[in-house]
């Protein structure tokens, strides 16, 4: 079957440089004789992909020497329970703004262990939007505020850095990390789940301020501890290599392209190709988040009815558009567009929804 | 460069023909047009590797439907904290035979939860050897009895499964899961870190007894919860979905080869090879491991000294014969010679160590 279009939410859609890169390796990589899933994690060639990988992240995030980068496994919903185990405590308990589901879980493990609380939430409005600053009540003496920066079930996206006054802002970017510049110094720790934007599922992407991971709690698990990762530059036990292996060169390619201002250009052109379709469609096409909440990365929509979604679904993957159904939690259909996504890809989809509206309106 | 004999002790060498498989669809998997890499984990392709490997799992260890597999993240070492979270309390404390250095770590996670005691040890030895039957002191009232089976940097291995009475035997089968037939059925847990036997560094597998991980303490965090994975079938959250394939494809390749009494017949033949190029040296290789303990993974030996161990790792490299390199606890040589070692690679090995012999006596 020839490649598709695939608007998943994550896994998702990977550069196809990347994909033909690691295939032609795959057997030989880096001249070793063996393949990169079977190289020793202690050896050099291997290190060098590690290392690399790890420089490059915090050169596109224009972060320096004070900010360190961990990968751990377990997926983001384990950070969410590594974040309230290392930083909060019932005297400084950690803040969350709850913007959608992901948020939410985040939050739920931090109130599990009795050292959560919540500074907005826009849950009575089916996390249509993100919160305002002026809604975000932080406790002052918070150990942290936790954002989740885009919310891939609902399509919305901060579009400001909060502040925070003396609070250290941590933030999920699982779905957004390196699609745009952002201004991450404001930020203490961000992580990744790398199935959206950087790569195969099977790590996290945790860039953090090294004071804060220096030192963590004797009494956590070995594997629960930052500085476990820290200390031993995320080698303490055998890596997912292959999955930072695939991390190197999805970096090395948004390098190439030319960063993250070309990844926001591109980007940018794509979401505005959607959300104008849907725009324009005389209210056939109802978008879920409001217009200033809107992701560049997730576009979720409403067609006029659920007879109509199903056919939407079908014919747009018979054009070889696949993967636009939506969460069940909205309903409808979610186009996930992120950095490897081509402007391809947006406009195919685009008029695929502009003929579909004519032929069903 | 040519394919090198990779003795390496995890991550390992794999077997050829399940590269090549996965090289030669890594741009379209089962005729999606995407890759594995990208394609959704709630997708019914994904699904179909994902039971398939469970499947094939339970039906090469002869285990019914009273056991269930588990995909996990974060190597065996987060392993070695969610068995004492979720299982040992003070009153019902863990109990651990510490054979080596993981099973020793295994240890000092309970240890540090204060659930944790030593039922038997060989430190003393500098664990050349696995303790008897007649020398492990079981506390009736333990949760559970923890081996690891096999000592990858000791190269040693339990060639019986411990009489525990009523207490549950859980068993680290990292570097031996699926080399030979056992009697799992004595085991309700074994788990296994898969980038030794089983496949791609990412992911571990857990077979344990259903009624273990029916339910799990609700004060634990979501993903250190067995019943989690259970309940989910291992898709509470985005799984590591490439691992998962990959050990789906070995499981594969074992049951094609012929299954556990397969590989056992190999991996002896091996074995055999290296361990006579010791025995008949005239006591130039001296083995690390008593001979009742004997691992059939993991050969461990000395030269008479260090200058010719440098000389030996290096000259066998010359002959394509990489990773025989010994953990610094040992000293001097390990080859590990796991399922996907062809026994042309201990072949190789033992002819190299029987002219490098005579080369230098």
């Amino acid at each position: 079957m020839e490649r598709v279009y695939n608007f998943n939410p994550g896994p998702a859609t990977l550069p196809v440089e990347v994909l033909r890169e690691a295939q032609a390796e795959f057997l030989n990589f880096d001249n070793s004789g063996m393949s990169i899933v079977e190289i020793s994690h202690r050896s050099k060639p291997y290190e060098k992909v590690h290392n690399q990988a790890k420089a490059d992240i915090l050169e596109l995030m224009g972060l320096g020497d004070d900010y360190e980068v961990l990968f751990i496994q377990g997926g983001a919903s384990l950070q969410f329970a590594m974040i309230p185990l290392n930083f909060a405590t019932k005297e400084k308990p950690g803040a969350y703004v709850l913007s959608g589901t992901f948020a939410s879980n985040a939050y739920k493990e931090a109130q599990n262990l009795g050292v959560g609380e919540i500074a907005a939430s826009t849950k009575d409005e089916n996390f249509k939007r993100v919160p305002r600053q002026d809604e975000l009540k932080i406790n002052p003496n918070a150990a942290y505020l936790h954002i989740c920066n885009n919310n891939t079930i609902f399509g919305t996206e901060f579009h400001y850095v909060p502040e925070t006054g003396n609070v250290p802002l941590f933030a999920d970017m699982s779905s957004d990390m390196l699609s745009r510049p952002v201004d991450f110094k404001k930020f203490s720790l961000i992580y990744a789940g790398v199935q959206k934007n950087l790569g195969a599922a099977g790590v996290v992407v945790v860039v953090v301020k090294k004071s804060f991971v220096e030192k963590s709690l004797e009494t956590l698990p070995t594997m629960l501890r930052y500085d476990t990762f820290y200390k031993k530059n995320s080698l303490y036990n055998t890596p997912p290599a292959f999955a930072i292996y695939i991390v190197g060169k999805v970096v090395a390619w948004i390098k190439n392209c030319g960063g993250l201002g070309e990844m926001e250009r591109r980007n940018k052109i794509k979401a505005k190709l959607l959300y104008d379709a849907i725009d324009n469609s005389d209210g056939f096409y109802r978008g879920h988040a409001e217009k200033d909440s809107r992701s560049f990365m997730n576009v979720t929509f409403r067609l006029p009815n659920e007879e109509l979604e199903k056919k939407f679904v079908a014919e747009a993957l018979e054009k070889n558009l696949s993967g636009v159904k939506g969460h069940r939690s909205v309903g409808g259909m979610r186009a996930s567009i992120y950095n490897a996504m081509p402007i391809e890809g947006a406009e195919a989809l685009a008029d695929f929804m502009d003929k579909f509206r004519k032929a069903n309106s």
